[in-house]
Order: structure tokens, then sequence, then C-alpha cells
């Protein structure tokens, strides 16, 4: 699948009538498993990539570098559809571009620029802070003008849901799809009146971050296409982890994980052992 | 720990009387669990960094210096003695010396070259190759003479039991012994005697490859001090991501998977939550 | 540019009737110097990733992904079509779709794969050696398998005019056209009979590494269509420097060395600012 | 030559008598002609990484692990004490910890953190903002709460000499010093009286940017122990291979360059072939 098929498949489903979910991402083996659990697109978040690169919370420690190399890992290990949360851009207008151009070159099938202030600006007190409506609108048209292939997705994402009254907000939101983004990445929502509010000044796709009060039937009805369930894999694999780890600290017998393991003929097929044993046979014998 | 410190404690356990085994890690948040879990030492395999960053089989398809990004990543992110398998050396003699130098400089506290032929020769059908004794020794001599911090350990890894006579076997690891090493690491191991073969042979410490049938009590009173026990957990991890795929693609609430995660405070301080909130209190307000 | 055009530009020339040359380029500079001094083509070779990256001779030292990456700075810096001499393709026939995989992602405009036996084996006193014609074609064959776009370009090397006689050579030639192979690099060539051998055997396009005895005219009539020029732009920036960090260290006057720079002018052209300027202007205020 | 090494012939040269330069470095290439040319040190600043990796101007837009990339480049293929130009930390104070945590494993020898916003903030129209005093004694105090090898270098850089009145100036450079950085890195500087203003409030050891006004003996005489020549060498560079593509280009005879090229001797020994060889000798053979 080329990047470009893997770009439409997630623009067919923003225009689609269905909420779709994509899977937390982060390695290869992470890819490769939600593929074969049936996933068509993957995300990779700043939080889950300083996770698992740095071992460190989401405070806009990793380099765009970075996260583009963690990106790369998964778009070759897999068809996934992989969309991006590519947090303020890296920095200013300018390093928005660059963050397109890395992204995209990455393979990615689409990113979302944040209006938020990242990393936290001196003095705040770890109370965040949002980018003015002109700064975050001047990022995006950036972000829009860097894209080389005009099927990679750009979303505008907005934190303002947390901070700002929501009438402050529908402003911003309007302005974001004034730029000509594809769709509109709503983070802190509460609260289906707000989606509402939102909805109505806007009629392009929306992306909901998590919203566990929000059903998915209700998002969906309000033009959101494209809805993430949460991390809660990273923290399942950490406890699979420590679990594992206590177990055979204590030396405990290798048997008793066997019920807790994929078995070999699974990995070897999330591996692609066959793929392999055909290429030995045809090229290397 | 600096590096010194985490080479100092992997010999300590190489010259003392206990058998014991490294957690096996690949990125900073495994590298996080299995310290927290209480492991001291790391293990990093060609075989965990292909499917973790490849999802590719072991067939030495990752770069050193992919290899080495992995390493720095975990030595960066953790306090564990991280030991390496770090294949053939990743060529011939030469290369063996830049792999000393890449994994010493990432921070590596021990690293076994191993005598197997890699990637497989042309028209061997899958059937694995040793170098002769004669290039093995060289490989060692070179990445020996590669070394800039005395305390890294340099192991000779053997695939030798599972291709060759045991009398042969017995031969090669005198050799290798002979050229100063730090530790013969065995793989393939089947029964006892082959292990009182080699013991009576070299008297350096004993590194184990995943060996089911041998107890630890047996291999710690012939030698062994670091054994190594399988990769089960990737496995693990696998069929964790798996089934919480599976759950989510579903639409199964997250509620449901509570139980099987890491709490909110136990991923916090996985990623040093609390360091960050000191260093932002003293110096970023 | 896309990937896409700058592949068939160099298919282009291949199929022409022109004998061209590339420039020797290594990072985005050069890369930018070549395209001003009105360059299509650019060519990185192992010698000069090596010598640049690593500081060290062309002895298959550098890793394909450190090769990828110093290819990802070219083409993303310039609109040149840039070939690759992809050593032996950094291993076996797997390695070599692999080495495809990367250097094809990286945005090459095309490849050679060569038949030498890289690294060195043990054993050979720095004698060259070739891989037999059965095991080449097996790579070439891999590495065509191995293409997503059917554009990029990928050529057979060999070296074996050095080391075989005329009639080998022409029947390994005619066994790597057979695979499908877009073009034939021959390297070592030394007189025009042995190009007319070739040329007689085989009818795809040649390219010729350093063949200093051989006038353009007369290559051009035999089909050739792509011809290295030597790396001395190496060896004169590497005088230059010299030249420039003597003065510098004797305390010289800056002055002094104002007719040997290119202009704060040229410099910013080089870097393209007027480009960020018109993005500062448009998006940053 | 160890990292510590380094450093502390860095450290020797702050606490000595006799202002030093380094060489402008950027790869392994620039560092061994560095080195043959006498330099115990070198530099590496953003502009001229951003230069060489990316052919973009100095914005910022460079990447701190592709930074530090290249300083990994720098200290592996030289003996040099490489110090960098660290930007403003490549973010907020938490991000100059971490910039601290890479460079010095990359093994430099010193570093600069800067008191100029960059990325430029939105609506600046290209005019340089300074961080608050208080902001910036934040940053040096993370970078020096994280270096782990008490001998690398920290200095406090400070660009406010082109933006502040100089009794300003000397207040932050008073402020600067107070935490205990090791130099102070002053930039802009156009007359001596401003350079015995900072003299008279600070008594640690001073670094210069580009200061074409000032002679080399009276910034000694002032603690100016570190002082940098400018970046001309990539200029030069620039045009040597901008003559030598123009030549090429007209297919001109290889012959005429060269009196303009490093020998084949020069160039063996910047690539220590000799080395290469007695391993090759020693181990391969």
């Amino acid at each position: 699948m080329t990047p470009a098929e893997k770009r439409n498949r997630l623009r067919a489903i923003l225009k689609g009538d269905v909420c779709k979910s994509p899977a937390t991402v982060w390695d290869a083996l992470s890819a490769r498993v939600a593929e074969a659990a049936g996933f068509d697109c993957g995300i990779l978040s700043g939080s889950v990539c300083s996770a698992t690169v740095l071992g460190a919370p989401d405070l806009a420690l990793q380099t765009l570098t970075e996260f583009a190399d963690q990106i790369r890992r998964i778009t070759r290990a897999s068809g996934l559809s992989v969309f991006a949360d590519a947090d303020q851009g890296y920095g200013n207008a300018l390093n928005a571009m660059r963050t397109v151009e890395e992204l995209e070159h990455a393979g990615l099938a689409g990113l979302a620029i944040e209006d938020l202030v990242m990393p936290a600006q001196f003095g705040r007190h770890r109370e965040p802070e949002l980018n003015s409506v002109q700064e975050a609108v001047g990022k995006l048209e950036a972000a829009l003008s860097a894209r080389q292939d005009a099927s990679l997705v750009i979303a505008a994402r907005t934190a303002a849901l947390r901070i700002e009254p929501i009438a402050r907000v529908v402003e911003r939101t309007r302005a974001y799809a004034a730029t000509g983004v594809d769709a509109l990445f709503v983070t802190g929502l509460g609260k289906v009146d707000d989606l509402d509010a939102i909805r109505s000044a806007v009629d392009i796709p929306i992306m909901l971050g998590s919203a566990p009060a929000i059903p998915r039937a209700e998002a969906q009805a309000r033009g959101v296409r494209f809805r993430l369930q949460g991390h809660a894999v990273l923290a399942v694999c950490a406890k699979a982890m420590h679990d594992t780890y206590m177990h055979l600290k204590a030396d405990g017998d290798a048997e008793d994980l066997k019920s807790k393991m994929a078995t070999a003929e699974e990995m070897a097929r999330l591996m692609r052992v066959v793929d392999y044993q055909t290429w030995d046979d045809a090229y290397l014998n």
C-alpha cells in the first residue's frame, strides 16, 4: 500500500458516515498486532512516543526527528493509515512547515497541529496557554503550504475547550476551518452541547480526543469521523511486562507464562516469517 | 549511575558466586518496568530488536546503528547494566571493532560477539554455519582491542553446540578464552554433560542462553553467572496488545480494561513525573 | 519535484542519446552547490559517505541506515536525481531487499548493487573477491522484487573487470542484464575493447565508474549514458579546508580569505533565505 | 582521548593565560582536517549544522537529536575538544536539561546556552528578543544540574549586546555568572569598552563570538580565553565545490584539479588507512 493509498483511506473515513477509531501504536510490533486485530488506522501521540522512546512524561521533550523515526518504523512495518498528533508543530510556523515535510516523508497519512503553547513557557506554573488565534492560523496555513502530497490529511487541533469559554472556542474553530484544513481535532470535550456549538460553526469533519462522556453514536451524529479511545494499551503492556518480570525475577516457571503469551505461530505471522522464507528460497539459494 | 559503574556491577556478577538473569528489554518503557520489578541487568538481543524496530524475524536485517540507538534509549532511561547480543559483530573483524566502539559509546555494560556466519550465506538452505576458529578468534581480538573503557565486558558467544561435536566445541571455547575475553556465552545447551566438558576446558565465567533443561542450581555450580530466561515477555506483550486492540475494536468499555492496566500512579512513577515537577518548580517558574 | 519525477529524469537520461555525469555530493550543502552549478544528478558513493560520516576508508564500515540518512538529507535539500552506489546491498539478498526499501524511501532516484564480496572475508589479504554469478543474480532479482515504485532505477554493478578475464565478465553481465535491471554499471574499465565486448553482449544502458582512459565520446557511442568523473571534489574541499584552517591557526586576517569564499549573497541563495523570509512574512507575522 | 580528557583540556584553556580559537567543524572530514592543521578544539554552531544538514538558514530548524548526531560524528572521528553553540537549549529549561544530557553523551567538551528567544515568536518581524534574566538564569541552573560529568564546560551565552543598553547587559552577565557557569560567552561585541564593562562585573573566563573589531591581544588582556574566528571555512568550501563542479560540468580535465586537491597520501592519512591496514593484518588474516 503506497502512502497516497493510506492517505486516501483516511480521507474516505473523514468523508464517510461512520465514526472510526485508530489503534494506539508506537513501534513495529504494536503496529503489526494492531493490523492483525483488524485496525485500518493507527495513531502515534506525543505522549506515547515520549513514554516509549524517552521514558518521560508528555512535556515536549522528544524531538521532531525522533518522532519521525518512530512514524517511519510504523509505516514501514504495516499497512496502517497512521495519524500523528504532531504537538504544536515542534516550534513556530516555520518549524511546523518542517514538521509537515518530515512526517509526510515518513509516510504519515495525517497529522494535527495543536494551538497549545509548547513547551511550557517560563512562569506559567503548569497552567496551559493557547496561541493567539492569529498565530494558530499562521501555523495552519504554513503547514498546509508545506504539504507536497495533497492527499496528506492536515487537521487543526484545539485544546481550547479546557481553557477558554465555549464562545471563544467556537470562534477559534471557525478561523481554523477557514484555513482549509481537512478536519478539526477537538480535545477535552466534556459535553455534547459543546460539540453542538462547534458543529454549528464548522462543517469540516471532526476528530475527537479521548471523550469518555460522549457516546460514539452521539459523536457520529455530530460529524465526528475519527475518535481516539485513549492510550490504555500502553498501560496494559506496562502491567503485562511487570507481571512477567516479577514472575521471572522469582525464577518462576516459564511454562506458567504460556497462557499469557502469543504462540510461536502467532509471533511468526506477526514477523512475516513465511515471506522471508519465500524470499530466502527464491533469492538466497 | 555512570556507564563504568554499570559495567562494574556486571563484572561483579560475573566474578561472584550467584547465577543472575537479566530482563529482556527493548525500549525506554520496558527498561523502566524491568527496573521497577527489581532487575539490575537488562539484555537486548538481535531478535528482539528486529521484532520491535523492523517487525522482522532474526535474520540480521537490523543495522548496527539501529541497534545502538535502541541501546542508547535503554541506557538513557534506566540504571540497568545492559548486556547486548551483538550478533556476529555486524560484519568482519573491522566491523566488530566498530560494533564495540558504537555500543560502548551507547553506554552498554557488556556485549557478546558470536561465531555464527551472519547474515546467511548464499546456498545454505537455512543451515547455520560457523566461522573458523581462527576467524572467530580474530574477531574477538579485534573487539578487545577496540574497547576504550576496560570495564566494558566482552564475551565470546558460541553457537557451536548445535552444529559441531562437543570435542570441537570445547576446542573452540578454549581458543576463545585464550583471547582474554571476560566470559564465554553458550547457546543451545541441552545437557549438563556438555556444560561440564566446556567448564573443564575454560575457567572464565559462563553466560547461558535459554537452556530450559538445565536447572539454575546446576548451572551455577558449573560457573554460570549470567543466564537468559528467554524472551517470553515480548510474546506476553503481543498477546496483551492483541486482547486490548480486539476489545477496543469491538468498542468495548474502557472500564473493563482497568484491571489489566498499570494505574495512573504507576505510569507516573515509571515516567518519573515527580522529578519533572521538581525541575519545573526549580527552573521554569 | 517528487521522487517519481526525479526517477523519471534519470530514466530519460538512460534512454537518451547523451552520456551525462552526476555531481559527487554528500550533504545538504554540497547538494545545493551542485544544483547551483547546473547539475541534474548527484551521486553518493560508499567511499564518500564513509569519509564524511566516519572519517574511515571505504571498507564497508558505514551502515545502511547511516547511508540512507545521508541520502535523505541530500534528497530533502535538493531537486537532484540522486544515484547511490549501494555497495553489495549491505549483506545477502534479504539485506539487499531492505537496502532497496530504505533507499527508495529516502527518495533515491537509482541505485547499484555490486557483485563484490563486502566486507572483506577473513584470510583474503585484501584481495577482492566476487560473488558467484548465481549469488549476484539472486541479489539483483531480490532487489528488483523489493522495489515499490517501478520508476526507481536499479543497476547491476560489476567489479569483475579487475578480477576476471573479459570472457567471464561478459558472461556475468549477460546474466545480470537478464534479471531485468535497468542498467549495467561497470567499474575499473581500462580499455575500449572491453567496453565493446560488454556492449555486444547486453543492450541495456551502461553506467561507468571512473575511467580516465575512455573519452566521453567513445563511451557515449557504446551505450554509456551515465559516467562518474571521480570524487575529486572531496579532495578539493579537504585542501581548501586545510589551507583555511592553517591561515586561521596562524591568526591570519579574515579579509585575506574573502577571494576564496562564496559571498554572503551566494550563501544566502544556497540556504534559500528568500523563501524563509517569504514564509516568515506570510505565516509568522 | 576520553571525553573527560577532552573536557579538561578545554577547562585548562579557560583557566590559562592565552586566548585560543577553535576550528569550525561539521562532519568527520572537517574534524580530521582541523586536527591535521593543528587545532585542539572544534566548534559546531547551530548555523553551520543547519547549513550542512538541512541546507537552511539559522532559524532553529534543526532538532536537538540531529545536532547531537553531528557532534557524535565529530567526537568519534577526532580528538578535538568540541564546543557547541547549543542555541537556547532547544526549548525551555526542561529541554535545556535534555540538551545537556544528549550533548554530554555525544562526547562534547563544552556547550553554551543562549538567552535569545528561539525559534522566533509570532509577530516579531525578525526583531530578536531576549529571555528575561530570571528565565535565562533558570535555564542555566537547569543545565548545570543536568550535567553528569562535572568536567563538561557549560557557558552562558548572551546576545544582549545587540539588543539592550550596556548597563542591562552587565546586570545580565552578573546574574549568569552567579549561577556557577564555567564561562560567559559574549556575541555581537563591537567595542572594547563594552568588554571592559562586562569584565569588571564578572570574573569567570570569557568566550567571544566573532568580533572583528577587537584585536586578540586586547581580548586576551580582558579575560577572553576562547574566541571564534567566524565560519569562513564553510563559504570557502562552498566556493571550492562550486569551482570544481563548474569545471567538471564543462567536462574539464581532471588533471587541472590536481593542484587544488589534497593528495592521495593526504587523504589516506586523514582516513587513517594505516590503522585499518594494521588491524586488517592483525585480525582479518
